[in-house]
């Protein structure tokens, strides 16, 4: 047979779970979008369509809702944990079960009548949180994370002194607005049952915190150069984390040429910007702790 | 001639406008999505292709730009009169302008780190506010709003004595998620150059506070009640508003049936729901000060 | 009471519904998103939250299913009349019936092996069909359309000879690329059941054909006239349409300056161009038959 | 030092470039969506934020431009390699290129006016052609593919004999709906300069053809079984390509349940379905011709 079957992987994609949790009149939500892939002796199913070894995305869908009730929602990666053991131990076929989560923050409505609303809700808005984590039945891979958290410098960032060739008519800039939508993906040291677990969800916010005072303290002569600040930062602060991956979009916002119309842009009092969609640059990298072994896949960051 | 032109407008739409202004040290954003639209002596362009009478929307572009180094952007509405008030005064062929602005909304990054960090920023990435300001050369018409505030109750939400015919399956409710995207565009009392404008930025932060409030704050039994309360707390609490309209989708949370797998969902202590997609319930109403005339477009909610 | 309720609707909104005929081994596909809105006597639910009038959004959406099979789909437009009709006359406090439909076009898959296939199909992905159906219990109003055609003439096209103020830079154009998504909602002249319906489908087919053509074949002075060219084609050929409105966004395609590399872009055998995001010009304009009265909303064709 | 630096690349992405060749009056488009990620000797602009190995990913975005007038586009390969050639070859920091173009396909309008119009076009709106062409200076690696190709076939599709658990309530099913986008990425056998390229878009038209057939002509027992066929039919009928990988969303047609209504749904002359948004099954494989090695990345689909 001239065609074999390579990797392959299923499972119930984008099972929105929503969890509330009652304490007396005070509720908490958690909210989450979970997607199942699984992988193993899959062959037959390929080759001639048996279905024998195949569990069916339906019944992975369900044990994502099951799971909420029977085991609650402590954090992404918490949940996540349980759903892959569950897969990998309860179905011999499974070999390999990979978890993905996106976790939308929500906060409370402070509102003054009816006593205090215990049980009323605005979504945060802001960036989403990821995680993925991974079990083959000995060994576990957690790479978490988080999406579309825009920040922006009004100053302190620079551009020059760069390489030139035919094709170059950018002019150097000595203040420039830089302004980025990033995505990053941290690998956990943790591997193993046996040892104990980060905290999840103290990680997160510590992560997230040593990402943005990075981006605001950094006096940028580069993206690339506050990229490397941010990473570093975060495998310097937290033990827990070894690798961290960075997809960054140069969010251009070009100074506009108001002299035709008599008006200097630029000045100490500020300044009008025209904010592009496309091209943007891309500026993507790894930050590793030293001897660490680079596992983020390389286009994670751009899911 | 058997075909006649009838309503038209033409000018450049989604401009995105950054103005940084700097006060020493520390920096203010504003971002908007600025739209253009005019409308004026412009049949001789549908029917013969004269560009005579048309302002190129390049032009109209050029001007926001120019305007928000001008005039800067005290707000969006004040940004938009400027504007509207520009294009209808300068240019004899144009009698009415219509300008739409999206506003994103920036908070600081609170940065412990060489000194206290005031040109960083990040995106707040919750609801957009919206505005829309006309003007016919005598009269104004200001419409503002806001999209995409997601909220969420946990509970005091019913559903039950509805009509009933051949094709009603649905079960009563007693106790449900309520949840919806607000959408929102109210109608501002002031047409008058003469008389004093409404302090706009005030005014859009109580309503959207009042908004939030009636949400929290209704026992619903059904969204259409809730959707009534939260504008008719801003009819009454907000002089200068006369008329607002809603588009709220029933974003729909549906308890889980976990019975086939021994598991009690809605217990005491919570549950677990499915946020579906589509479809969903579609609730749309105005609501006036007796007395006002409506003139908030029925879709404009929708866009 | 200082505050009143105004216009309001309710309903399900994007039914996804599929229908299959099976004509011996020959299938046929008809590929809808309907969404229904109920208007009426609905002041309680919104004063009260009492439901006694409102049949229940979920209803809405069993009936769309359920009629879909008991009338099948013959056209958008007809299964949108039997949705209205029915809910207008089958519940007293139903007064008004709007239903939109978007139509998602499929062509057949070609496969040469196991005799002819004839019950494989490909989405063809150009533009989406859509459709309203109002009637009030007396008389119907039927708007048809499409959007996101998307079209390009690469030549034929000029922009010279118009309005200059201070803010204007642009330079004319003599030969430049005219391309746009089509937006487009015509209204038909049929209104009273006792009077014959229009042939639907032949009628879509036929208004699509010639705005096809009068884009291809106008030299273009400016976007305006070539949408009048478009909507008055339509209007004189067929008589059942009344009144069409379009909204073209300019998709400015700008030839890019490559002096600077030592190249002449814009040449005899062609040129390179940037196709733009944003900014983009917004054309948007009613034509009618002189004589008709104009309904289609300003905002329609943005939806 | 404890952090060390990974994998990175830069560059400017989604450069929208539509090149017009003119052959007298009739007139070809090429309308592509370019992307440049470079990779070299970086690690000063991350550790220090010196630019001087640095090209700007502004001269990239020039480069794309200038390329499409010098070379033209005879296919989107042919341009990439073009491109990443030129990066690797003329600038010594930089070590490896990767290009990736997304293309948008155009037919012409048969527009019977004004003699036959040969400069006017639609876009054909169906799947989007996608290609990344990798050089590292000395061998080639490319993968091209096609995403948003949505198929459906309302018969000879079942799904039983599958794994159960304690978590599986889905019934068996014997003759469904099977509808997917299909996402596909196959990578040349071709590496060597020195050896004669493929015909790219022959080779693209075939191998989307053998998936439409493959998908039409497959009786399916699952949609693993159905995957294979289209990616073992590829592999064996084209000797150029050695490996694809495909993504395919189960796009569920759920039969709508009309019993209530006194309906019978699923009948010889056809049904009804809901089509479902979230979740779905997603499959995804690598088929490969046995001996080569996998080298599409996993995620790579997805994008």
């Amino acid at each position: 047979m001239p065609t074999i079957l390579g990797q392959n992987q299923y499972g119930k994609a984008e099972n929105r779970v929503v969890r509330i949790v009652r304490d007396g009149d005070t509720h908490h939500i958690k909210d989450l979008n979970v997607s199942v892939a699984l992988s193993g002796d899959m062959e037959e199913v390929h080759y001639s369509g048996s279905n024998a070894n195949v569990l069916p995305t339906d019944t992975t869908k369900n044990t994502v809702y099951a799971f909420a009730k029977e085991h609650g929602i402590e954090s992404a990666e918490q949940f996540g944990i349980h759903l892959a053991r569950h897969f990998v131990t309860s179905q011999d076929p499974i070999h390999r079960a990979r978890i993905r989560v996106e976790e939308y923050a929500w906060e409370r409505i402070a509102a003054p009548g009816a006593g205090e609303v215990k049980h009323s809700f605005v979504r945060k808005g802001q960036e989403t949180r990821v995680s993925q984590i991974t079990f083959d039945g000995s060994r576990w891979e957690i790479i978490s994370g988080l999406k579309d958290l825009t920040v922006l410098n009004s100053t302190d960032s620079e551009f020059w002194g760069y390489a030139k060739d035919k094709y170059t008519t950018l002019r150097e800039a000595y203040d420039r607005i830089l302004a980025t939508d990033v995505s990053a993906r941290w690998r956990y040291h943790w591997t193993d049952d046996t040892e104990p677990m980060p905290d999840w969800d103290n990680s997160y916010d510590r992560a997230r915190e040593h990402m943005l005072h990075a981006f605001a303290e950094t006096y940028s002569l580069s993206l690339q150069q506050t990229l490397y600040q941010m990473g570093s930062r975060i495998i310097d602060a937290r033990d827990e984390i070894d690798e961290i991956r960075f997809s960054l979009p140069n969010n251009h916002h070009f100074l506009v040429d108001l002299e035709p119309f008599g008006l200097k842009n630029d000045t100490p009092d500020g300044a009008v910007y025209f904010a592009a969609d496309r091209p943007y640059g891309l500026i993507e990298a790894t930050v590793l702790r030293d001897g660490a072994e680079p596992r983020i896949p390389l286009d994670m960051t751009n899911l």
